[in-house]
């Protein structure tokens, strides 16, 4: 078993969260991708948090998936969705085949790399929507894995996905995050770039509701700031 | 089962008769991969059998591999290989994870164009040594494509990977191609990117023995070049 891992870094919670776990168990490598996001900021926040965990090595990868795929996320145009997760659709945010993209760039670096772990930060409980972050996926993903590159026999060695956050809650995700020390106000989940989370799209919803089932106080919003829905009750 | 269907177009003869197979079966587009190979002559190829098999689109995307992966296909440093393949090692060429890579993006592509099939020109007789041009690699990427994207339930379609050329030899193919009018001059093979093919690197190698055993003449060497081991011998 190889040592050393690369973990899929966004600048978000769970990614963040993957991280400090990877840094606990050998050299980390981490990987991001500028792929057309609608703004720099996610960017940004991985690179910080890159330099807190102080990883071996960082690459920004340029992906120009915008003008390869359909998504919200992708499309300045596009209105970005305040209610889908709640509606259980799959929402406009879903960027095709994302997710097998980058777990397929980061097979390759890992390869190349010597490292034998990939960490993925994908989420089955809040993002059950995105067919790419269910268990199904992470298994077939490491089924591909085992065939698509040099077999130990060949020069090789063995690279397994790991996504351990796949069945936590997001509450969940903060206690694991807060007991690993997870400096959360580098990280960055609003789908907006503005200069403070805008507290209303999927992703800021979600990271609130995290949060105060946790009992834990984001530092990136303060702890006096009402829920959303408490201040539409108000 | 969405019509339609997108071909990996490198340019070379295996993907050019993909291309002619997939354009009998209705409409085409084209995904070429700018990824740090050493030289542009193999893209020009695939830009002039676009326009011949007149897809309904081509592009070209950059992917940055050659910063993220090692291979001697993407280093200008490295020596090709011109044995490798009859010693059956796995060559320098070897650019790990590139299929998985390009199949992921391919992927993609085809959700977000409601395109239900993707063409690969993988052939696992002649590049035996390579792990993503065999057939167990095939079957487990269309394993994973069935998770990887949006069902039919879920407002998605099928997506499947087809590789027509997996257990042809090069000579099969030449036939193949043949009978399907494969414009043979307007393809590239040579891993270098001088004016005319190198004859001596793996790749010419290749193909001068499919054209030889298939009783074909290449238009892009002519009808009078001896093999290179018929020169040695001479």
């Amino acid at each position: 078993m190889s040592r050393g891992s690369v973990v899929l870094l966004s600048g978000g919670m769970d990614s963040a969260t993957c991280l400090a776990l990877a840094s606990r168990r050998g050299p980390v490598h981490a990987l991001s991708f500028a792929y057309g996001q609608r703004h720099a900021r996610e960017l940004r926040a991985a690179r910080a948090l890159a330099r807190r965990f102080e990883v071996s090595r960082h690459t920004v990868v340029a992906l120009p998936l915008s003008s390869l795929v359909e998504s919200s996320l992708t499309r300045p145009g596009r209105r970005l969705p305040s209610r889908a997760a709640a509606r259980g659709t799959i929402p406009s945010t879903y960027v095709p085949a994302r997710n097998t993209i980058l777990l397929a760039v980061a097979l390759g670096y890992a390869e190349s790399h010597g490292l034998g772990t990939v960490y993925f930060g994908a989420n089955a409980v809040d993002y059950s929507g995105y067919p790419d972050c269910r268990p199904e996926f992470v298994a077939a993903f490491n089924a591909l894995a085992r065939r698509a590159v040099r077999s130990p026999r060949e020069g090789g060695h063995r690279i397994r996905i790991v996504a351990p956050l796949l069945r936590l809650s997001k509450a969940e995700i903060v206690r694991l995050g807060a007991r690993l020390g997870v400096p959360w106000a580098l990280t960055w989940s609003c789908y907006h770039g503005a200069a403070r989370p805008c507290g209303r799209c999927d992703a800021c919803r979600l990271r609130a509701r995290g949060f105060r089932d946790a009992g834990v106080v984001d530092p990136s919003v303060g702890p006096r700031r009402p829920s959303s829905r408490a201040r539409r009750a108000a």
